[in-house]
């Protein structure tokens, strides 16, 4: 294993002013990344994930660190079980820590993308091509493999990333970024300070006022964590708020899909954002389909809030009324809010009423209603007869994911590589000049040639 | 001429609160438009067109009206002759105003577009589809024509629109917004309330707190009242900053190119963000390129503010020297700034340091430095041997533009339709379950299908 003494930059070692500088030493390092071959930005990804493998054991006495002193806490009663779990890695861990990385270089180049071609005239051509943010700045809680999976996107697309995560994580996350600042150091054309880690409360507060030096801000934790840098900051925020997902039976679904599915929505891991919170049920299957269901939800150890059509069909004494507020609640629990509806309509409109915007399905065997729904419904994601815990980066695809997106602009749902590009147009002309078109000597032609 | 008694809905009529009420019922509509077919959208814009046309009397008188009081405020001096001048509209200006609403609607469709298209395993396929955004505002001055432009865009891709104009065009925008509205009504299909007008300020207040209701907000007017919305509104906003372009001449610059495109750059419109305010000009050339240049500036009415090596060279003595702070000044007048540097890297560099990310360009015959330029320089528009002037939505091929944005998220440089679409995932499966993919009966083949 190979060792070193080269420390990692971090807030901690500068001050609290190192902030302002760590970001930007962060700017000036995305504009070299920006020019970087996909070979070369390839490489780095393929080296860090190299050494995450040879440095394993460093990284695991890290997180034993850590965890002695989180292991403290719980039995203080200050963690919580579950945080603790989410910190704890091992060699395995590690293994798969690195993989992620690997199938981010095995992405294709997101960088570059000829997204639409116009020639505005003869010798005047108009490329919009897709290119990086710039710096992204990435605020996470306990999960120490946010750090690899985050570092790997952002330089996968040409970003320099600045990083802060939990206190309680401290020397995993601290060993990781060494790791991956060592590893890029070992590419001469990489540029330095490509990755910051910054570890003090204060370094954000210093960071959510750098709007002119950091270009997209991803927070990664609570509700009310996400809610509190929404309102902090003047730099673009991307996350998701709250995750109030519905699975709607409609009339024309199959029975047995749709016990899977709305199953599968709630208890596969109701801690999710993406599980469901409320099952909408039509009242032309709602007979016949909620004693089943509920029936099935009950087994699974899913407690069961109903409407009052829902109570009078359950057939289960365990169901308990649903209060109007139990329609926009996120349990992140084995909760359900179960309502009868009189179709489509009601249900389109109860989840553009109560939903998130994050994901929603419908069950039938009607492809127009299926249609209908997924075009109707105000959401990221819109399923037809599939679970709503496939909305996820790495199940979609992408790689892995920076975040889910709860937000309309720039990008939605599971957001991966792509998320992290915008796009520059590149004009290429011959001398050209706006007068000789306002004079009428020339006319723009406008021919799409992609 | 059709006259109708038929009110258009505004803040005034309705009082204070009746902005809430109008962003609730542009909300409504925004559902209905999302599942509007095409074929139907581009109905509403041709009857808007051609009722514009018919009624383009009606649309004169009311501009009379408003460049009555107006010229009242100029003989004042409280309102500037090129304000009054773009407030002014005629029966050719209303002519264009319905052309370009049909430009809007000959645009392909922005909606339904499948961007990306992967079979994540058999039978379970995942669709990144297009979609509006919902609920679009537009806060402008003066300019009416802004009301049709804006209204087609919006329409075109399915968004609900808020307008609020100028008080010093109020006829003007509201007899606009009455025949856009009488129009849409002679479409069953077309939801109510499709597009509502406000006319007080104390509306734009209470519009910019509305975040729950209006998906994004752009600002047309001065650069403070651009950083005003900014910093007053949680609405993701779309719009311009600071337009401090450059022109950079290389040393494999074709000289006559050069002096047409930085000549071009600064005189075609020297009001508008996107002329260029910085000459640069690499010492290899500047002996021989500066006086001519300079000269052509001077001859043209161009004040030239140079550092010391261009005061060296350029040979006349109206040349007055440049500050630090002429490299940060946006003149939005017949004034240019001018450097000699040492080559590429000082050129990008001082671009970086001092532009605003709006439109840059190299004038240059070598194919390898201008890609160099165009990769590193961070800006919606890199340039190569054309005219900064080009950066507009009409002459890139948009039809129209919103407006321009020099941030990087969500949408850059000039915005057309596509700038108020956002995407969401359709996937379609057969009653798929993440549990069985979690228990590894499954597994995933990502294959990309488009």
């Amino acid at each position: 294993m190979k060792m070193t003494t080269s420390s990692v930059a971090t807030s901690n070692s500068v001050g609290g002013s190192g902030v302002i500088e760590m970001a930007r030493n962060a700017r000036t390092a995305a504009l070299v990344l920006a020019s970087l071959s996909d070979e070369l930005r390839c490489k780095a990804l393929l080296a860090a994930a190299d050494a995450i493998e040879q440095r394993a054991s460093e990284i695991v006495a890290a997180n034993a660190e850590d965890c002695a002193a989180a292991s403290e806490l719980v039995r203080q009663g200050t963690m919580s079980g579950a945080l603790f779990k989410r910190l704890q890695t091992s060699e395995r861990g590690v293994m798969q820590m690195a993989a992620q990385v690997r199938e981010v270089a095995a992405l294709p180049d997101p960088l570059g993308r000829e997204l639409a071609v116009t020639e505005l005239d003869a010798g005047l051509t108009l490329h919009k091509v897709s290119c990086p943010l710039g710096v992204v700045a990435v605020i996470f809680e306990s999960r120490p493999d946010v750090v690899p999976q985050v570092a790997a996107l952002a330089l996968r697309s040409g970003n320099a990333l600045l990083l802060k995560g939990g206190s309680e994580a401290q020397h995993t996350n601290t060993a990781l970024a060494r790791i991956w600042q060592d590893a890029l150091r070992t590419i001469p054309e990489m540029p330095a300070n490509a990755i910051g880690l910054l570890h003090t409360r204060e370094a954000i507060q210093e960071l959510l006022a750098l709007d002119e030096l950091i270009d997209l801000i991803v927070p990664r934790g609570s509700y009310e964590f996400v809610r509190y840098i929404f309102q902090h900051s003047r730099i673009p925020v991307l996350g998701h708020g709250a995750g109030i997902c519905h699975v709607y039976v409609h009339s024309a679904a199959d029975r047995s899909k749709a016990v899977a599915v709305a199953l599968d929505s709630k208890v596969q891991y109701p801690a999710a954002c993406n599980s469901a919170e409320t099952l909408l049920v039509d009242e032309a299957i709602a007979p016949s389909f909620l004693p089943e269901m509920v029936a099935r939800f009950v087994a699974a150890g899913v407690e069961v809030r109903g409407c009052s059509r829902t109570l009078a069909l359950a057939g289960d004494s365990s169901v308990r009324p649903a209060e109007e507020t139990d329609w926009g609640r996120e349990y992140s629990d084995l909760i359900i809010a179960v309502k009868v509806v009189s179709g489509l309509d009601e249900a389109i409109a109860h989840i553009n009423r109560w939903g998130s915007k994050h994901t929603d399905c419908i069950v039938t065997e009607d492809a127009v209603a299926a249609a209908a729904f997924m075009d109707r419904v105000d959401a990221s994601g819109v399923y037809h007869n599939a679970s709503t815990r496939f909305a996820d980066g790495f199940r979609y695809g992408l790689g892995a994911e920076v975040g889910i997106s709860t937000g309309k602009l720039h990008a939605r749902g599971p957001v991966g590589v792509e998320g992290l590009t915008t796009y520059k147009y590149k004009l290429v002309g011959n001398g050209h000049t706006v007068a000789s078109y306002a004079g009428g000597e020339r006319r723009f032609h406008h021919r799409r040639l992609k």
